[in-house]
């Protein structure tokens, strides 16, 4: 009998049967959020939002150390702003919420329509990104080179027309950071735009344990408005690429559009050069997909709303005070613990329920550390130990190491280290063995991605960097293998041979994927 | 010549000359917030957003411990949702901000519309409120009296089409908590309500060092929907009563309404008794009316982004180097201390610029400690402090003390405690003195409002509660005066005499106030 024989998964499908069910399996399973019945639009769960409030603090701890200061700006965007911006709003002018009226009235029958007396001047767009807004405010903040560089941020919701919609990776309404700078000239807002991708780039490693590719965005993927639009990109289980960050230069579009101009040194007005960058609630679609396994989500331990469960086996007897009151010490010495600079974060389960029930829940929701208490183990000054990223022994059971409390205790700290090191270490091991450099011609692509494998990872090819109707070509090829450009990575290899494309000599490397 | 004609403000207006633009002023000079040019919406800018940041965290670690979890509903409400509540959709339909489209065309002339073909089958509300959303999902996650009590609460953006719009106080958009919280019976429930009143009023006494009276409303000042509506009442140095929490019972209206329903443990279904509470962005208003003055606003440190601001006195010397190292020193000292059990908050201003007028920068923001370091001080080892709520000396110069930098840094966590407590007791003391309970007949309330006298406070009278059309009677008598009835205070004294407005034996206290 196989390993995998013996092993009953905790979810009801598999990454191999079908991996975009088994996605909403965990998303389900784990609690982390469900469909709201408004159009496109979830609740996010206490566990999900768990998450998000995880990496809403240690990125806002992020923003604010490199001198970004939060504000809030309206949701509501009047019209004539968009139109200020030609290139911007052909962009989003196809999925944007628009508010008409501010007023219901009675239909006669009982129901509810749009007051025709409340009809709006000027229709309002629900925010879908805020440049526009934000460069009104950066117009009357700014006046003097003095005032520079402008560096803000909001957390926020915004809210974009999606026809498909999947959970955290794209809905209608989502939470995001933007961050939005000005500067004086082109080369402080390209400092600012790669340290906000740095910036990313390091939070997606070394928080969510998720490796990911920096680089440039090729023209035809830009951001509406940008010169050049960076992303992160991550590899997910399936080897499809999930765009987890992006960071845009926008060079002079928005100052134009909105008047963000200063006066220099030598008393000129002078437009300044903006920058805008941001992450979302997509990046929990890419800790889940990839983390998550058969049995649910493993949560990487910087960003568990909980890292430790302890769950003691009652028995509704008397020896279940004793029982409570060894684990509540126990819960009280662990979290006295630091790791990763904070306290650790450690939740003792007493829901009334049957303590195997309660386990297979934590673990769906990924908890890295779980400890099952029974009598026997409080009378020993014993705990069992369960470690979310080893769960299965060979024999098909809970891979639970019993040991000393006092052992516990002193290496949990350097336990949830580990578990953050071994997520990372797996993830990154899996991308990097399905990242194919070896193909330099369209038939060697085409091949790759329709081979009789269910995952295909990434293509690294050499090309030459075509523009315009070349690209828009280059862009209609891979189209028809359902690929995409993601970026170009920095740390990648000169470039070498012939663009298979243009037959032109190679002067960089760019990824081909399928995306999310 | 008297104390005051010494001094020179930092305001262009104090409060007794125009207490409505005074509050303008301070806005604008602290750099809280601006008007955007989006109708009835601000931007709360760094200073304004940092206090939000500090009530949101200390608020939130309040709700943590109640056992309440934060999740994340939906921006937009169907149309249909709303008008399964007859009552609510009443108190809220003359102000919500519709969404019928989902794209915008070219209207042939440059500009833009929404695009016909685009519009929405069922409009969406931007949520005013979120218990009709919310309880749809009670309905999905509540089965059994095993999931009772259900404990949810959400930090999010509101829209509520004001006509009147007043920064902080009354804005179309703002920003809350809203807590939503389901129950097996009314006994729990009002536990609940009555927790989360109380939760307010020790917030607001404790941290945001506001005087409040907490208590139930009237009936016809009830929440849309709701069986009872409790709230905090604080007095603004202009004497108006300014709403700055409410909790609501809301009994099984939206219960019915969504079908929130459970088995109870003989297997009945049963209809769940809801509540809801928020407190918003209002508070920073309340903030400012309660503590700002001529100078503009004093900070209570709980809520200070930065407690201490160090002002380097450089003059571009050589001298700066050694000057700066000092104070770099003396940062890094205050920042270990704690106090509020959170480390000390302390800034650096580097920035060029004279040090007066950057120090005339932070008494404006109302940063509670305020240290000029020259060059004199940095070789005595000495500081020169500035506390913000004892501004000035008698000779009209601001009240600098000198002391010996050891001595500052060893006292400073108590005078950051000290400042707290002290601009608490002020504001209590002054509302105390305010508050009217002598008065026993109209003829007293009108002439006690009538008075000649800019700012009158709050009348405490004892009525019969009349309810239904005699209480339509009694509000509007006071409407007449341009008064409200605030809230009924729970913990006054036993109501004596008769009522003024029915002339029946009186049964409670019930506070009378002009309100924002």
């Amino acid at each position: 009998m196989t390993k995998n024989a013996t092993i009953k998964h905790a979810l009801p499908i598999t990454r191999q049967e079908d991996f975009a069910q088994w996605y909403q399996a965990v998303i389900a399973e784990a609690e982390l959020a469900e469909e709201s019945g408004v159009r496109g639009c979830m609740v996010i769960k206490p566990w999900g939002y768990g998450i998000w409030e995880r990496i809403q603090k240690l990125m806002d701890e992020r923003i604010k150390e490199a001198g970004v200061e939060n504000c809030y700006f309206p949701l509501f965007i009047p019209l004539s702003y968009f139109t200020r911006e030609a290139e911007h709003v052909e962009g989003f002018a196809k999925e944007m919420a628009v508010v008409t009226h501010h007023r219901l009235i009675g239909d006669g029958k009982g129901g509810l329509v749009p007051d025709p007396e409340a009809k709006l001047e000027e229709p309002l767009i629900v925010r879908p990104t805020s440049e526009t807004v934000i460069g009104a405010a950066m117009a009357r903040w700014i006046q003097s080179w003095r005032d520079l560089p402008l560096l803000t941020n909001q957390w926020a919701n915004v809210v974009r027309w999606e026809m498909r919609t999947r959970m955290f990776l794209r809905t209608s309404e989502f939470l995001w950071q933007e961050g939005h700078t000005a500067h004086a000239d082109e080369a402080d807002a390209m400092v600012e735009t790669l340290r906000a991708l740095e910036m990313y780039r390091s939070f997606a490693e070394d928080v969510l344990a998720m490796p990911v590719v920096a680089g440039p965005k090729p023209e035809n993927e830009r951001f509406p408005g940008a010169v050049e639009t960076f992303s992160i990109e991550a590899m997910m289980q399936d080897g499809k690429a999930l765009q987890a960050g992006t960071s845009h230069y926008l060079g002079t579009t928005f100052s134009e559009a909105a008047g963000i101009r200063y006066q220099d040194k030598e008393g000129q007005q002078t437009l300044c050069h903006t920058t805008s960058w941001g992450v979302s609630t997509r990046m929990i679609g890419g800790v889940i997909m990839t983390h998550g396994d058969d049995d649910g989500l493993r949560t990487p331990p910087q960003i568990a709303p909980q890292q430790i469960v302890i769950l003691p086996m009652l028995r509704d007897n008397d020896g279940d005070a004793a029982l409570l009151e060894y684990c509540a010490q126990l819960r009280a010495k662990l979290a006295k613990l630091s790791v990763f600079d904070e306290k650790v974060r450690v939740l003792l389960d007493k829901r009334p329920g049957k303590a195997t029930a309660k386990r297979w829940g934590w673990v769906k929701k990924g908890v890295p550390l779980i400890l099952e208490i029974g009598g026997r183990d409080a009378e020993g000054g014993q705990v069992s130990v369960l470690r979310r990223d080893k769960l299965w022994r060979e024999d098909g059971k809970a891979n639970f190491v019993g040991m000393a409390q006092d052992d516990f205790v002193a290496s949990a700290a350097a336990e949830l280290e580990a578990i953050q090191t071994a997520l990372h270490e797996e993830a990154r091991e899996r991308r990097d063995a399905q990242i194919e450099r070896g193909i330099s011609d369209l038939d060697g692509l085409a091949a790759y991605f329709a081979e009789d494998k269910a995952f295909p990872g990434w293509v690294e090819l050499c090309w030459s960097r075509p523009t315009g109707a070349a690209l828009d070509k280059v862009v209609e090829q891979l189209k028809a293998l359902k690929l995409t450009i993601r970026n170009t990575p920095m740390d990648a290899a000169p470039a070498e041979g012939l663009c298979p494309f243009t037959g032109e000599p190679a002067v960089e490397r760019i990824l081909v994927a399928r995306a999310y």
